[in-house]
């Protein structure tokens, strides 16, 4: 049975994706509708489609110049396997294919789901949340398969399918690397370019329709309302999907690094704890794998019955399945940590040497996981909701204008880093506390376990709000669009806790991605005090800033193009105010494909070419090799902690504004009395709406993507940085620079030496000796320190120091 | 001479105050002009005292509070000692001092500028420029001559005016800490309160007076006119000056306990150099001291002949004498540096051991901080100037809603991090690679020096625009506001560009600071690898952003009790909007008073709340206490981070929104068209403007106090945190813990020693022993490993090194 666990995650995600297209094919196979819906719902699929098509396009050349970079530094650096190339196109496809199923299903189901709700409101809830659920499945299943399937394949390929040693483990997991780098990327295209897509459509739909033509949304006449609607799926449910995917990949790829170094940690083989020896590498798969079917029976658990229900009864339908899925992941993970991993573990903690951790302790960290899911969800609810106190503050402050609306707007984001920030560091204390990294890694794979659940809840609200956008284009009876509007109603709420979610697990994922960078890198550790790291940090600072105000600045542009392409339909197809001319919703959908794919190149570049220039260009100065990996990773701590709240910032400050202007269609009291739309305070509402939008649907999810791929492409770039080739050289005893000193006397300068010292361990377990041997000398009147790494038998090292001493004493 | 260099910066302070006394009273002897003017001025005056004895109130119990505290600390904690008391008293008290001197000068000026302004535009800027010189001086002047006073009284107090050893220095260097926290605490109530005070005045006023009542600014009808003048006193003149003053007196502290520093790595004593052993330590002051008549020099270059000069001419002439004073400054430190410092030097460098670093290197390092400097005034002045490119962006973006424009500004603000940041981490780099953090301090003083010739710059602003509304308020000819506007315009840039400089002036002293802290407490560096390490630059990154949100509430908050008390006056008080009631502007004054005072408690509390609370909380539950230090220290880099941004992106936004509405008084061409004030694409701008006012005025320049005063309570923390005791026993042969073992054993628990690792250091020049021994064994099943720190002469520790042998064999 043990021997078999390696395959367990991979018939799980299988079973997933069947159950996947079981269901896929049931929501295919609901009525959807006729004549306009139809006609309307397969407008917006093309749009999707063509977006995607664009998409593609795009995606090759990247991929193809990626790969070929990749193939290139494979040949000149040994530690790096051209089959990085081969799982970085995989990881590419799968998550494009991932973005694909998500899309197709879910520009499939909104029409059905408006068809549903013309019978009930139970109906329309199963079939929106019927097309969530084969979007979740399909990320979830997908992306274990992938990893699985490569890690199989690679374990098999270098290592002959049994463990031999730590470093060849870490080989087998830096190609892995490349399948994580890859889905990366596309979620960088997904995200980004789907962030801007979406909000210039939305922004061009309103300007010219809403604004300038005094048409209601959704309005068929407005030539951008189909783009508009192909926008909600190509931001909402590919952009998160590919998020989700990445972060995914990404978080099991990190704890099965650190389960590596578990192993090392502890003499450098535990075969005879079972599961061939690589129970704790094989732990985050199994995770991954059990959640997916967790996930299946949560999605099981969300209906309704009443057909009276109101919102209240559906978010607690959706909540009693995702609770129950919580739960269920927290009691695997017991069962699986428990099974998996050895009683005790040794594990490696900074300034306190080899710790012995039992399996609980792992257990634990994994609960701080789920716990830190569950509440960041309840403090995002608590910053962006409907009737809590900061929008109803946001709502007073919008009576006296829109400066104090936007002021108060901003002050909220702002003021939701505090509990966000102090439950991440938290979090990483405790996971740290208990598990050391491999407990942080495992609290953020534990957290990602119901990825499939919470990619169901995430998707089923931009369908009901695409179900709704139908019944108004088709001209349903209005009972119709009060049923959808319950479920868009849920979806928005969804939607804000979502990104706090996606912001989590990226936080989570990237310090897990981060740890592994240094285990990796074989540096000891990242010191802010050495100046160029912290000048690094500071840099890393700020480009989550310099990469949002892009982002922002690429929807005003993008958004820009559109108004004036639906200006001049306005001008020049005839009759089309009075809906006898027909607008060219094609010609929309195709601007804000290519604005949206060209305005996110800018961005794009920075999050990949930062990384590299801090890495490359030092190096062709020939800088060594370890400071530029503490350098790049002080980079990378700026970056995640710029980025994070950053993230959290735009999010809660955008979902906020947005919920503050939706405050006033049910009507607000202010000063005493009672406000509603298209009021003064309304009216500032909308513009820190307008401010907003940019801020929670594309800049702000946008971090997420950065901090994420940064870390990941540290991590691709560690090897290069000297990496494990250290640890390599550990096998045959070798002597590093032992001719130093007479190099330098070439040179012909004046030296004394002024002291040497030895220090010399020895591994009890293995026999082998480790010496650094540190000589101090005037060179010229300059001191100068330099240390020599031995390492070998005893007696090999003996000889060496032996040697060195001998050199020394010609030179004293 | 080179004995006496120690009073010279003394001497120098005083000439500078000597100066600054002849000035004002030549200011103060000019005419003062008549009847309303007077009257006007006569308020405003009394307006400003008002808020400072509110402030001195308020004041008075903080500064009893802490001066308890740390006298309870000084008794606690050995290594601190009663007389930082004394110096945190001064501190505070010479800040407000000059506080005080600024403020009343400035509130003289003001009226005499109007008077002048009626003769000639030359004389009005000679009179206005004189009172900002004499601010400058006063802040200058006072801060050398304190931190010089009592540096020497210390250094006879404690060593006997005698060098003695670096560790009797670092309890003089950490003594004075408390006069540059006494400073840093008045920049506090100045800074933030200002900000809020000077805010929440202007938005009171103009949403009542220029909104609801529609009367045009500086109209003596408003009750809140007077209270909006004092502010611009309190926030641009006394916050500005106690933010510098605070900058100058820390980066010099900083400079000297890294001079200390060097003394060190040199061997401990360098008295054969000259300057009694003590040059690196007294440099920085030196170079304080010239800077102050270098800059009593630029100001005398600073004057107009023409009375038809416009802006470009008044700015000529500030250029000249700003120029000139860094042209000055940058020679000064050429000579200083090759006089009082030895021709080489020794320092530690991370990693690369100590290295020779001649006098010219440290020369270089200084010449960093002048151009970063400079070139941080001419990125400010790109971002934020009247008809740049960024500005001309959001004006175009105005044309389509405020929400573009805010968008516009808000990614104008975040972009302008780019510039600015890689500035920063260059200068970081470039001055550490001159001479390591030494050369940072130093990069930092040489900026620095020009302090008084920048705020002469900075105040002669303020000072216009009071000028200029009391003309209008005392109805003047058009032709003496025409005067004051160029002055008034030329002040606005300065302003900018002086924000530009006090945000470089406070990063590069909290990276001084942070420098001098790790020093301090002795650890070896901050390690971001470590997780509580990695958690706490996580929460030091949210300070700042939640730190700006308390302030810009602040801000609204005391705006809406001044809406209310103007909206009252103007229902209450009859024949007031007629001119024939008079308005009880005193009550307005006290309104903002109370209202800013009250509201800067939360962030204040939030600034010295946390560090207090992550060293001493951790503490309590008996943490390792370096440990607890290298928390703190990842606690200031994120704070300093994300501080030094989020004040970038505040300040550029701020200033950019300013003028982009500025730019509309003027005219400006949008889409072809020429568009005025009162458009709606202006009053977009002016939305834009409301919410840059809090930003630039209040939560962006706060941003300095607080990284600033962060990492000076990390600073003056330090010695408790474990700091130099080390060092102290140094001056001992100790053996630390070398019963370890034996205590282990008498827990009755199982133990096996596994390896014993020795690392031996002789230091050539003193001829004593350090001894790592690291013992590792298995203590019932884990593996601990344990490094007992040995110091003393080659014989003592040689047979300390024997004692752990036989314990260590008695135990095999």
């Amino acid at each position: 049975m043990e021997s078999y666990m390696i395959y367990m995650p991979l018939v799980l995600a299988a079973l997933g994706l069947l159950y996947m297209f079981i269901k896929k094919s049931w929501v295919l196979k609901q009525d959807a509708g006729d004549g306009k819906m139809k006609e309307i719902s397969d407008y917006i699929y093309e749009g999707a489609l063509a977006f995607l098509k664009a998409e593609y396009k795009l995606l090759a050349i990247f991929v193809a110049i990626v790969s070929v970079a990749l193939f290139v530094v494979s040949l000149v650096v040994p530690t790096t396997h051209w089959l990085i190339v081969i799982a970085f196109i995989f990881g590419a496809v799968f998550s494009a294919y991932a973005g694909n199923i998500g899309m197709k299903i879910a520009t499939k189901t909104n029409v059905r789901t408006t068809q549903a709700a013309r019978t009930s409101l139970p109906n329309a809830l199963k079939i929106s949340f019927g097309g969530g659920t084969v979007m979740g499945l399909g990320v979830a299943g997908l992306a274990v398969l992938g990893l699985t399937a490569f890690f199989i394949f690679f374990y098999h390929y270098f290592m002959g399918g049994q463990w031999t040693d730590t470093d060849a483990m870490t080989i087998v997991l830096e190609t892995l690397a490349g399948f994580s780098l890859g889905a990366e990327s596309i979620a960088l295209f997904a995200r980004v370019g789907g962030g801007i897509y979406t909000k210039a459509a939305d922004v061009g739909a309103d300007l010219v329709g809403k604004v300038e033509a005094g048409i209601p949304e959704d309005d068929p006449r407005n030539p951008a309302t189909i783009a508009d609607n192909v926008g909600d799926n190509v931001g909402d449910v590919a952009g998160m999907g590919a998020d989700l995917f990445g972060s995914y990949v990404a978080t099991v790829l990190a704890a099965m690094v650190l389960g590596n170094y578990v192993i090392k940690d502890m003499g450098g083989n535990i075969v005879s704890e079972g599961f061939g020896g690589i129970g704790p590498v094989l732990l985050p798969m199994a995770i991954a794998g059990v959640g997916i079917i967790i996930s299946v029976i949560g999605t099981m658990l969300v209906k309704i019955k009443s057909n009276d229900a109101k919102e209240a009864q559906v978010m607690g339908a959706l909540n009693v399945g995702n609770w129950t899925s919580i739960v269920l992941v927290a009691a695997a993970c017991f069962g699986l940590c428990k099974w998996m991993l050895p009683e005790t573990m040794r594990m490696e903690f900074f300034g306190e040497g080899l710790l012995e951790i039992s399996s609980m302790n792992v257990f634990y960290a994994t609960l701080v996981g789920l716990v830190v899911g569950a509440v960041i969800s309840s403090v995002t609810e608590y910053y962006t909701g409907l009737g809590k106190k900061p929008i109803l503050k946001i709502v007073q402050q919008s009576s006296t204008g829109a400066g104090t609306n936007i002021i108060a707007g901003l002050a909220t984001g702002m003021i939701s880093t505090f509990p966000s920030v102090l439950l991440f560091a938290g979090a990483i204390w405790a996971s740290y506390a208990f598990a050391g990294f491999y407990g942080v890694a495992l609290a953020a794979s534990a957290m990602m376990a119901t990825t499939a659940m919470q990619l169901a809840i995430d998707a089923f609200g931009p369908i009901s709000d695409n179900a709704g956008g139908i019944a108004e284009m088709s001209e349903q009876e209005p009972i119709v669009r009060e049923r959808t509007d319950i479920l868009d109603s849920v979806g928005n709420t969804t939607a804000a806790t979502g990104k706090g979610f996606a912001i989590a697990s990226a936080a989570l994922t990237s310090l897990a991605l981060f740890a592994a960078y240094v285990t990796f890198t074989g540096i000891d550790g990242i010191n802010i005090f050495k100046a160029p790291v912290l000048a690094m940090l500071f840099v890393g600072g700020m480009v989550p800033v310099v990469f949002s105000a892009l982002a922002m600045n690429a929807v005003g542009k993008a958004a820009m193009e559109m108004v004036e392409e639906v200006r001049r339909q306005f001008r020049d197809i005839p009759g089309i105010m009075e809906g006898t001319g027909k607008p060219e919703y094609d010609k929309c959908v195709d601007i804000s494909t290519q604005a949206s794919l060209k305005q996110m190149l800018l961005p794009g570049v920075l999050t990949i070419g930062f990384p590299l220039v801090i890495a490359f260009v030092p190096m062709i100065f020939g800088m060594d090799h370890l400071a530029i990996a503490e350098m790049l990773g002080g980079y990378m701590a700026g970056v995640t902690v710029s980025g994070v709240l950053w993230a959290i910032f735009q999010n809660n400050a955008g979902g906020a504004w947005d919920n503050a202007k939706k405050s006033f269609e049910a009507g607000v009291e202010i000063n005493g009395e009672m406000t509603y739309k298209g009021s003064d305070a309304h009216k500032a509402a909308v513009t820190g709406d307008t401010v907003g939008d940019p801020f929670k649907d594309t800049s702000g999810p946008s971090m997420n993507i950065l901090i994420k791929l940064t870390c990941l492409i540290g991590l691709v770039i560690a090897p290069i940085l000297g990496g494990h080739t250290d640890d390599a050289q550990a096998a045959v005893p070798t002597v590093i620079e032992v001719n130093n000193i007479q190099d330098v006397a070439v040179n012909g300068e004046s030296i004394t030496i002024q002291d040497v010292d030895v220090q010399k361990t020895v591994d009890d377990e293995t026999g082998m000796v480790t010496a650094n041997v540190t000589i101090k000398r005037k060179v010229n009147g300059a001191t100068v320190s330099k240390t020599h790494h031995l390492k070998g038998t005893k007696a090999e090292v003996d000889a060496q120091i032996a040697q060195l001493d001998a050199e020394v004493t010609s030179f004293k």
